[in-house]
């Protein structure tokens, strides 16, 4: 495949960028000490988890928003999770109608959460498929827009956004050679691999895909050289726990993710705590995956190569903390 | 009184800055987006409650440390809050010996931390007074060391780094015309107001303090026109609450602070849950109060200042925020 037929380029994340500031937020950036962690690299971390709606997840949602026609019925997701939270937070804030689809078993935070951000919240179905195919229905009946949580074009464009960020902050502080990102449908990294490989001069940042063992999407799509349904399960299944990774996605992550590696929940429970006890961050489990990779042993850095690690949410329950 | 009178001079906070450099953070800012929080100006958060050991108190212990002999005997300090985990955190990574007194009655989970860092907690006595005394006995015995909670110039310099780091940050962001810093003894606010008051250049950052209603400290000093016990209580009293502020503060206050502005709890409290939802930040009652301030509308920018607001504790239960 070559570089003109990628379904995201340079330039689309660039404006991108330009369309969604003012409403996304620069989130902060934040050297570690050295031996920090126990580590000997030189640690960076980007505190994407402070974002509007507690996610990366806004910015390839303001991306949709403003890159596509809203039609009067509004825009349609079917989501309890990050995705949800950031189409019905960035739907609120450019004035648009927002209808959200979430199982009746939905937790009362998460549905009053959306209703803050001025959605239309539908607790409907036992389960996700169920509100899935409710919103599909209301899609046809009411000709919403609606947006992918991670496989389409202006989605991964918006979240590439945060590498380009990542990239330029880090420089400033005499930049990182490495990026560790979650992935679960991989429009996360997708976007992020995007920017990475996209550009024709200067070094390319090496790209590491971090899964949980027990949400390997990414892992597995490379393994069969396509992307395959996994099962999922675990501690980050609620923001990691895609199936499959996206059709979009893939050929980019081919050509411009460097590694994937696999971490155990344990690791990610104690990139949780770590990040709360000596940082005072909040992050959830999918928000402490790529630094697990690093806790754990299993990425492992080249002796003076320097290391950012997104720390893409911070959607936890705080009592979970304690 | 005449500025070379001073006690914390503007050249003991560079000499302190560059000192402890390596040992603290530089903990992030973030600009809110225009409208945050209602507030029409523009704010500015300084990430404090980030810092290592939870709060700006590592500043002066470690300043306090590098400066002063530590005799083999180490240092001892009485406080089962911040500035006792300032002090056994900044203790343990230059391998001094810590010994921390706390009342019996302390957490669980304070103890533990302390412990963490590598101190000998000593719990004893039915309060702090008895902890206090108790420290006091065993500093005669063993000459270690103590560091003052806020009365002490090494403390004041150490504190006075976060607004030096604080300006220059915001700087390069387009500047902040004021700052809003939250007040117990005064040692904060009395190093901030060294380094805004002293330098000879420049238009003078604008410092206004704020407290508690419950711990008005430099309130009453000003009205007094010298420093006078107050009943101190409420949300914040865990960390704000000095029954009076330091000596060495006060003659600094009185030059470079422009205004005390007082908060009741519940604009605490608000402000604590406003940084929960709106930004996954967990602070502390007392990292909140200078944000109530804004929230409360007890402090009203002037069309177009800009106003940073230091966020400077981040020890709080989890489960608090949930
Ligand atoms: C916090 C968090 N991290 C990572 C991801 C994974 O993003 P993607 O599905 O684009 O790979 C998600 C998806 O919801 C998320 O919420
Ligand atoms: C979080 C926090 N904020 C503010 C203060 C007040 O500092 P000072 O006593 O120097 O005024 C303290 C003191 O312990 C604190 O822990």
């Amino acid at each position: 495949m070559t570089a003109s037929a990628t379904p995201v380029r340079v330039r689309d994340i660039e404006a991108a960028a330009g369309r969604i500031a003012g409403h996304v937020r620069e989130t902060p950036i934040l050297a570690l000490e050295s031996g920090a962690f126990d580590i000997a690299a030189p640690i960076v971390l980007k505190l994407e988890s402070l974002q509007h709606s507690g996610s990366f997840k806004v910015r390839g949602a303001f991306n949709s928003l403003l890159t596509l026609g809203v039609p009067a019925a509004g825009v349609i997701a079917a989501s309890g999770g990050n995705h949800g939270a950031a189409v019905a937070y960035a739907a609120g804030r450019l004035g648009h109608r927002a209808e959200i689809f979430v199982p009746e078993i939905s937790s009362p935070v998460k549905v009053a959460r959306l209703k803050d951000y001025g959605a239309i919240v539908h607790q409907t179905g036992a389960n996700y498929g169920e509100a899935l195919a409710a919103s599909r229905r209301r899609v046809e009946e009411t000709g919403a827009l609606t947006i992918h949580a991670y496989d389409q074009a202006e989605v991964l464009a918006g979240q590439g956004t945060v590498a380009r960020e990542f990239e330029r902050q880090a420089t400033a502080i005499g930049g990182v050679d490495t990026l560790l990102v979650a992935v679960g449908g991989g429009g996360l990294i997708g976007g992020m691999a995007a920017w990475t490989g996209g550009r024709m001069s200067g070094p390319r940042l090496k790209l590491v895909a971090v899964e949980p063992e027990r949400c390997p999407t990414l892992h597995a799509a490379f393994a069969a050289g396509s992307p395959v349904d996994v099962e999922v399960g675990g501690l980050a299944a609620d923001s990691l726990g895609a199936t499959r990774v996206g059709t979009l996605m893939f050929p980019i992550a081919q050509r411009a993710v460097d590694d994937v590696v696999l971490v155990p929940d344990e690791a990610i429970r104690q990139a949780q705590l770590a990040l709360w006890s000596r940082l005072r961050l909040a992050v959830e489990p999918g928000g402490a995956t790529a630094l697990a990779a690093l806790l754990a042993g299993r990425y492992q850095p080249a002796r003076g190569e320097r290391v950012g690690v997104l720390l893409c949410g911070g959607n936890v329950d705080p009592a979970t903390l304690a």
